[in-house]
């Protein structure tokens, strides 16, 4: 048994400290340079201990293999204006020196049965402790606004039934995830066309 | 002419500041004590010099009535997962005793013609300074994560046009307002299942 | 018994959060007006748990009166840089509109038998809370970087010895609160002549 | 000429938040393995633009070459209870594999004719920007309580006189430097007598 949670969550909770700094530096870098910035805000936190062992019970998850086989003890969260906009910051977490990327999972392009869309990022992150180097495993979650407004709302409705989800109640939030998509494929259109507006723009000055 | 609009500007970021350190612990307090918070998150803000400015001008507001006649130099935002919950947040802000409601809009029954939805409060707000209390106006804007995720895009697409607004985008904005409420609607009618559900099963737990 | 001390310190928690926003926004006053802040920095903080429990057993307070008769379950600490901004800092307080202070107590006129100087200040201080309004006591210490120096090495070494204090030690202790005396005269005969030479310049300046 | 910078700055920002947060993670990890931390606060800041332009002229530093002559764009501070314990923290910092130290000056042993003691890291610390990594210099100061308060007073005296530094003053500022270093002297004395007093202890209970 972990007797010190509080011990063995430090590095987590340090990863979660340091990688929120480091993706809301890129917002700001963005912001700074006066283009559009891919990242509207940035959350992170460690999960809680009782997730944790619930979570350990219900998957059958060794305590040995605890950190190497939960991936999300320590999660961040990103979100973004239009769907184009997940890809670029992949793309930038991609090319960032300071983290691995172990493992990616698209549920943009494959919607879990729920509904569910998000980009999955589980990195490997090293964290400086007094006693070394530790490497932690970390899990970025992508997604829109709108993405994120119904996973919020699902999340909330999974507490409260633990499991015992209803039938018209799984319809109804599927049906709501389908309007979840459809605005971000309405304001992903209008992105286009704002893009071609600018161009035209640019053009005209060009004259 | 406002010469020094930091010195200016000071007891509006010290009401920003306070403004969000009680308006977030309201949510803790739900937090804690295990029941729905109406409150998902706070944001806060004080307007930049270059749009209060832009709007002095455009609204014609004289420089000696700036501090009565603009009310969002101080500004507030509070999320919420329901619509419902919007209007206990706003009896919970009027039951504040460190606060004063001076004007009310409920953008929410009467939805702007660009599809606008928010309920916005004016308060004003008593800043203690080094030289004695200072009573400011801010504004705190209540709404969905739905109606903020069209009114952030929204309002970055009016950013990019200032105001040379395309009838075409005015058209897809209209419709993803829509979508955007019936996303609302949809999660309401889900809220109202929750709770039916919750108290059959209350009501079962009492046999 | 209180059962659930999170929910006992929530309104507690909340106050400390409101104070260290306010008091430092008092130091970002006079530092925009390029005027001399006689505050230096601002630290808070909840008293844990165990220590309440252990300052009830040692001074037989019973749990009913605990709201009363313990000032200083919320508290902050504000630092300054010479002597005379200690008196500044306490006049401050005393006017401010959102706070009563309630009782005073100079242990630097009047400096503890162990050497401990500081001013302390217990406020009643009105938290908002969802259930209304609640009002609290906190205790606000006032204190030179040398004496906040000396109290926390007393602080680290007193934890230490809980209580069985050898007497060598606490020479040499009192001896360190001699120095760090010396060190806040020094500075302030230094601030003196500061405040003489800058007169002298104004003066010249003036011809 | 710099033209923007806000633009140069940004990684340097950057720089101080991710290693206020390193910094202060090692003191909490201290904390939580409830031994004695080294680390008693950390402060940061990049410094003001006016500052840095007139430290250039001052020390005839080619705009080309800021980068790499001016190493304190970039500042920490590291405030330890013991002298002691300034030396385990450059340890710490040594053994960190997120930064490489590049220079150091211990002006505790080689104390400044002004009387200003401190020990001084220059790190290269690399951050990652959406343009890929860039290695930036920081200066990391570590001080005790006692060295930090004489030179937050002398620094704020040295501003108020611009280099016009009058005789007596300079010769009271010797003597508070003399007073405070022995503060930490005696403060030394005692720490060695604790950890006797705990050996004598820990062998009493081996009996």
């Amino acid at each position: 048994m972990i007797e010190d949670w509080d011990t063995f969550l430090i590095p987590y909770k340090q990863a979660v400290d340091e990688l929120k700094i480091k993706l809301r530096g890129m917002r700001k870098q963005f912001q700074q340079e006066n283009t559009h910035t891919p990242i509207e805000f940035v959350t992170g936190r460690v999960k809680p201990v009782d997730s944790i062992i619930e979570k350990m019970q219900r998957r059958q998850i060794n305590e040995k293999l605890l950190e190497a086989d939960m991936q999300d003890i320590a999660g961040l969260r990103i979100m973004c204006q239009f769907v184009e906009d997940i890809y670029q910051v992949v793309d930038l977490i991609h090319q960032r020196a300071d983290l691995e990327v172990v493992e990616e999972r698209d549920y943009i392009t494959n919607v879990k049965p729920s509904g569910y869309r998000s980009y999955h990022i589980v990195i490997a992150y090293p964290v400086q402790t007094v006693h070394g180097e530790k490497k932690i495993l970390a899990e970025i979650q992508v997604r829109t606004l709108s993405m994120n407004f119904w996973a919020t709302i699902e999340h909330s409705l999974n507490y409260k039934y633990q499991g015992a989800f209803p039938e018209e109640i799984n319809e109804r939030l599927k049906r709501a995830a389908e309007a979840a998509f459809m605005l971000d494929q309405e304001m992903s259109a209008i992105r286009e066309e704002i893009q071609e507006a600018q161009q035209l723009f640019s053009y005209g000055k060009g004259q």
